[in-house]
């Protein structure tokens, strides 16, 4: 076990039991008559993730009255949700690998991949159908209309050099921090906590997850293939700017280098040796120490909204999951 | 005015105030922060349908205590539904065009195609909130799942020249019917029909549904580019077996015939001579009349979940629905 895994099992180990139960839920619920779809459905489910935002949502519950009966649905689909978006996005992406393994576009096809994504929200629906609490009903709605908003922006924004850094929150706050947000806000919704405390709960859920798309974006320069699955400066191949290259280029951009990087941002070169250079030029500069800062920021303002809540255990385990989510692999 | 829209505006008549309601709030409901969600939106809203789902919901509400606050959201919604699979299915289809337009994946390409699709389940999902009844949440998310089903069900069988009936009338009501079902299955639910009334009124949108297919596959051998936009022959072209094209291989076809509609379904020939040759002799079979005599059969099903019903003026139109769908462009 490396260390990741190993503090996310103590950090989780009172979870640990409901954690597998979503596991076990999550496998029953993405079944289908049709075979082609569990065959899908299973080679999707063989990369799971950190199970982070099941975590997340337990531990919001466990702030309050802790009912297993809703958090259940609700993280199984909140789970359904997150891979429905993967699949999707590993289409638009036209991605071949994620964590190593093979995408579902990859192996079936980009028309079953779309196909198996419409399923899962199908199925999505169902489980938060279940939940009945018309509140859960909007949050689910309005998270996926942030998300699919956020993946647009990102498509629209690609291989723009002078993306401003008011756009890469924006752009990070649809994609990825407002799932991490609904999951902290649908926990705490459940159990019984009070309008202020679920608006607290949603703002540690929030900077949580950009925190966490703030290191996520820095890793993408900073580790290599062996470490995280994909090789470094793979955002950069994408056209995809970043809060370190934002920095590097406020910092000191030669124009030879402004215009070297927007031809790979363009994708006029595709150059692995100049791919190299820049992030060679990023590492050395200071823009991954203030990428760390803001990161650092955000993990403050998700442990400033955790104040409400009188000391606890599990209060504990969530101030502790902001400096997980800040160090890993760092 | 054609003699299509004269019926439909007549049948319509005591529904059209709310059916304009219905395509109004359709627009405010579909509006995006992002632009090109806007303009992507406007361009998939630009080729209208006959609003027959929306009828059908309406209409069943009308039977019972006509609830328009909760009707307006669920009509949205369904259309909304259809909207987003219909834009998913152009990308599977590799469609170029639809009812003469372009499609959103030939003007916007897959990805913007694939989002916007995502978009509107996302915002279908919030009208459906909006609506408060467990009961639609769920016939929300079993109705999106079934269609998947049907979509995946109808590439996995795409090629086979031995499709049997069963597997046929499986696809179209998984993809199609199910649907419709829905809608008038829905209304009922949310205007105070009785569980006995709902799945008569369940019954008579999935014969209907079967029924409309049914003719949109003849259709497809026996009209021309000019009047449903697109070129005849393009189920076969596509790969799909229809229900004309198994009655015909019933009848009399040639070891030399089923060569060749078996090279023009699995792609190896598409010579347009081929096809149109195919195309007649299916036309020129008894294969046309017997699908009309399928579709009439369904027809008649529908009609018969009627008579539950006290005798009323929206029954009746719901009724002449039947003819419509088997009559229309015959």
């Amino acid at each position: 076990m490396n260390t990741t895994a190993a503090t996310l099992s103590r950090l989780f180990s009172s979870i640990q039991a409901d954690l597998d139960l979503v596991d076990k839920t999550f496998q029953e619920r993405a079944s289908s008559g049709l075979d082609i779809l569990n065959s899908a459905s299973m080679h999707a489910l063989g990369s799971p993730g950190k199970r982070l935002r099941t975590a997340i949502t337990l531990l919001a519950g466990k702030l309050k009255n802790y009912n297993i009966e809703k958090l259940l649905p609700l993280s199984v689909a909140y789970e359904m949700l997150h891979l429905a978006t993967l699949i999707h996005d590993d289409i638009v992406d036209e991605a071949k690998t994620r964590r190593g393994q093979p995408t579902v576009n990859a192996v079936w096809g980009d028309k079953i991949a779309i196909l198996l994504g419409d399923y899962y929200f199908a199925k999505t629906a169902g489980l938060i159908a279940d939940i009945e609490d018309h509140r859960i009903d909007h949050l689910f709605s309005d998270t996926v209309a942030t998300v699919c908003e956020g993946t647009i922006l990102e498509m629209m924004t690609a291989g723009q050099i002078d993306l401003t850094i008011e756009t890469y929150y924006e752009k990070i706050k649809h994609k990825t921090a407002c799932l991490m947000a609904a999951c902290s806000k649908g926990g705490a919704t459940v159990c019984g906590a009070s309008p202020e405390e679920i608006e607290q709960l949603y703002l540690y859920g929030l900077h949580l997850g950009v925190a966490f798309q703030i290191i996520d974006d820095i890793l993408d320069y900073t580790q290599d293939q062996s470490t995280i699955g994909k090789p470094a400066g793979n955002d950069l191949r994408q056209g995809m700017v970043t809060l370190p290259l934002i920095y590097a280029l406020q910092e000191n951009a030669s124009a030879d280098r402004r215009q070297q990087i927007q031809h790979i941002l363009g994708g006029q070169s595709q150059d692995e040796d100049e791919i190299r250079s820049v992030v060679d030029w990023v590492v050395q500069s200071d823009a991954i120490n203030r990428s760390f800062e803001a990161a650092e920021e955000h993990g403050a303002k998700a442990r400033e909204a955790l104040y409400s809540f009188a000391p606890s255990s599990h209060r504990d385990i969530l101030d502790e999951l902001v400096d997980f989510v800040i160090v890993r692999n760092r």
